[in-house]
């Protein structure tokens, strides 16, 4: 039986409507490249992105052609966000870190009709620009050097919008953003968000215990725009209509640390390099920078060190761990304590902090084990992190034979290796590719790799498998010493005894001058395996 | 085009098995005829609805069948709010202050098939049992005294349940809920809530500008889960895993005291009538309760006077105002204070806090003028408060000729005269019925109500239309005076024309004893016309 209630679709249109309305002299303010502060309401911002809407759809852009941005973090990128989709686009956030020949690969594979680009990131598109076809290239205008033709200045784009603006119908089924995977391996895989999962992410992730987004908060995403939708804050800070500071090209910590004083930024979100850069900050000048006290810190993207929550817990801040993916919007889970274990001793309050958190509503995970069983909430048995949830891809955008990145129930296989507590805290323990299978048991190679970096002698470490006669794999360790000290195999060997049964400890170790690491600063396991193969 | 998100229902089920997995130690605690207090978990309350689920099945009710309850806040009547939408069907929750006669009416007109009944409300049922024809009667025991045959016991019914529940596939627009508004004029009118329009009032109300729902709260909702589903609070605090508390049929203030304070309760919600005797309880007991600092009280149904959110202030107490009806599953809006406000000296942050606040996501309001023109946000212009969004009905159950509550365009008129101020919060000056058209101007009836009751000699007044050759209509104002007191019309004149302009003040006085009141403790304008009339 249907119900009384009114139609009225799930539409990103809402969320501009409303912030017009409701939030009209809030501010968006973005950090130039040359570290003025440009600031407008959403007022502005609304106006200028349903003027972007009629311009794109003055220059034939159709419902559902995609749009490409190369943008960072600042009131133009927010437009896009809100504008494009308004007109029916795909706007689709291009990841600047990739290298050029993959970024030409995505725009190709997404079919970008326009592309809105950075002044400041031109010879990034310069690099690539004889490998794509595109119809418009609209360039953002920071720096105030004069746009060359055919480049159109994005100003002048909005201005040529023929008439007032209105909205198309649209489904909230219809894709209204687009993002690619930085996959290590294979080609780049892109997911395309709906106006429906776009609006039920940012209404979930705005709840006391995900984010916990306010009209009273401001908002600093550190996490670019082009990585993940900025993990959703573009959108729901808008939804609440929290005041934003867009911090532009310029990501290091006292630039940050300013911001974060001048505008009163009570939560910000970014990866553990960037915190580790605001800590170190901190620490040599901890009396320089006057913060709220309730400053929050999303921490995303890999799992921040509980020794960094223990010290910026010393600095009155906040870290909180949240986990996504590109293939779940990505908010999966939130690292807030329950009550239950809020009652629990500093250390247990910790470890649980340390934690990617639980799940937010209307996400389901579940842990499948090496024998395809759904493994207990006990906290200690292994297996892969599965999800399910209106805004978890179940396919990806134009790509035949994904078939094993989804279960035939329907479910989003992480790659995620991890436990679940009786609490319902998930641990990450490896990625489903790094883990080792020796002799039927599962060793988590991040699991060793942290146990290893705990030698004070050890700056960095790594394990990957070695295929072995006898157990199938055996963990082999590649460790870098800290400068200026030597390790020998004997000293980590004895290290690690102490602390894990035998059967786990690596039997091969190599020491090399540095571990190679991925576009996004992650260890790279697959050219580690590739260097040691040579 | 499409996206790559999941197909992802929106279904109560999710959030059943949400707290059965995330929360299953978290408490429900029931406040029982005797005073004990009855304790389960949502592992336990989810076990339960699910029996109850499969024995509703094994009863022969179909996907979309109305099963009614004629319940107080308590497990079992939670257990029916999501057992009964869990198989399929429409959990009916009947108002069990309306006449007997209209109760019957109403289980007629939604044609339930089976009802819940409490024990301690059987001699109700009692009334109007031979007014209608239900297949079964299940009856909640709370008092311990055996069920008489044919009537089943709720319990043995549960037991009843033949195997392990399968939820079986549901459309989210289908409809999970009911509730019959309780119009003063005519036949109540069925509002059928669809899963999907109940988990995202569930999510948009949990969020921190809105009902601030967590896992950390305890939330008591003293609005009987009878009226408008206890305003989403039992959807959303099993959503968020919140500790709940329900008062049973217990509603004085000392009970209610009581369990604030033994179980810790953060937040609760009601009418003004309730926290009323609240602050009488804590004005003459001051310092025998000990109550969270936190603790926030949301109060709606009738507008709650200015020095009533004063007095709790003093208390520490937070009272924040909310406004929704039955057709708007109910909220609509949240009376928290925007930055902006909170900038404002005193008296102008406590003029808003006596505002119903400012609208929550995903709803739109517009004020429509006398001549149907959209009224400027400028906090003075008058009009119908209309609104739109997905929990809010777009007509009435098997009702015909309703076009009257709903605009062309699609929106519900809420009967309501309002202002908007530019910062979005809506003052409700009046009922559309009850607003004074004079000489082409409407005088609130509210407004005048509010300044005569201002005066020390007057306990209540009410103001009524009286029509008028020359002006179309001319207020009439019914006053009771303060026990002991008299009070003559110049007194009360020469006090409104201190106060307002002299059209406005009314020409005519009745001194009466009381004025009469709806079933819910409203004046009703509509028996006091016809009083008035005799």
């Amino acid at each position: 039986m249907g119900s009384c209630m009114m139609s009225s679709p799930l539409l990103l249109d809402e969320i501009l409507e409303r912030a017009a309305t409701e939030f009209p002299n809030v501010e968006i303010v973005s950090q130039m490249p040359d570290k003025s502060r440009h600031r407008e309401t959403y007022a502005d911002m609304a106006a200028r992105a349903k003027k972007l809407a009629q311009a794109l759809t003055d220059a034939g852009i159709q419902l559902g052609d995609r749009v490409g941005t190369l943008s960072w973090n600042h009131f133009a990128h927010l437009e896009c966000y809100f504008g494009i989709p308004a007109m029916g686009g795909v706007c689709h956030m291009i990841n600047i870190r990739l290298a050029p020949e993959d970024i030409a690969w995505i725009i190709n594979h997404a079919e970008d009709r326009i592309l809105v680009v950075d002044d400041v990131l031109l010879p990034l598109y310069e690099k690539f620009a004889d490998q794509i076809n595109v119809e418009k290239v609209v360039v953002v205008n920071l720096t105030g050097q004069a746009v060359a033709e055919p480049m159109i200045d994005y100003e002048a784009f909005l201005d040529s919008a023929s008439q007032d603006f209105v909205y198309p119908d649209k489904h909230e089924h219809d894709a209204c953003g687009m993002c690619y995977t930085s996959g290590t391996t294979g080609k780049p895989k892109g997911v395309t968000y709906s106006h429906r999962s776009t609006v039920l992410h940012a209404l979930t992730s705005s709840l006391p215990d995900c984010l916990n987004l306010s009209y009273n908060a401001t908002v600093l995403p550190v996490v670019p725009m082009f990585h993940v939708n900025a993990w959703g804050l573009p959108y729901s800070s808008t939804l609440c209509g929290a005041k934003q500071v867009h911090p532009g090209p310029h990501l290091d910590a006292e630039s940050l640390l300013n911001l974060y004083q001048d505008e009163g930024v009570t939560i910000s979100a970014g990866v553990p390099t960037i915190w580790m850069g605001i800590l170190n900050a901190l620490d040599k000048e901890p009396e320089r920078w006057q913060l709220v006290d309730n400053l929050s810190m999303i921490v995303g993207g890999s799992a921040a060190p509980e020794s960094m929550i223990r010290r910026f817990d010393g600095h009155g801040l906040q870290l909180i761990q949240a986990w996504g993916m590109t293939e779940t919007s990505p908010l999966g889970t939130s690292g807030r304590l329950k009550p239950a274990v809020q009652a629990l001793d500093e250390d247990a309050r910790y470890a649980r902090r340390a934690t990617v958190g639980t799940t937010v509503p209307l996400v389901r995970v579940r842990i499948v084990d090496n024998e395809g069983e759904l493994a207990p909430r006990d906290g200690e048995s292994m297996g892969e992190l599965q999800i399910h949830g209106p805004w978890i891809a179940g396919n990806y955008y134009r790509l035949e034979n994904s078939e094993e990145k989804f279960t035939a129930d329907g479910w989003l296989r992480t790659g995620d290796i991890a436990t679940i507590d009786d609490d319902g805290y998930i641990d990450i323990t490896d990625r489903t590719k790094d883990v080792i299978k020796s002799g039927g048991e599962w060793i988590s190679s991040v699991h060793l790799e942290n146990e290893i970096m705990g030698h004070p002698d050890v700056a960095e470490a790594a394990v990957i498998a070695k295929s072995d006669d006898k157990w199938g794999e055996r963990p082999l360790a590649a460790i870098v010493a800290v400068q200026g000290k030597t390790i020998d195999e004997a000293a980590i060997r004895a290290h690690l005894l102490e602390r894990m049964p035998k059967w786990m400890v690596p039997d091969d170790y190599v020491f090399i001058d540095e571990i190679p690491r991925t576009s996004t600063g992650k260890f790279s396991k697959l050219a580690l395996r590739e260097q040691l193969q040579e």
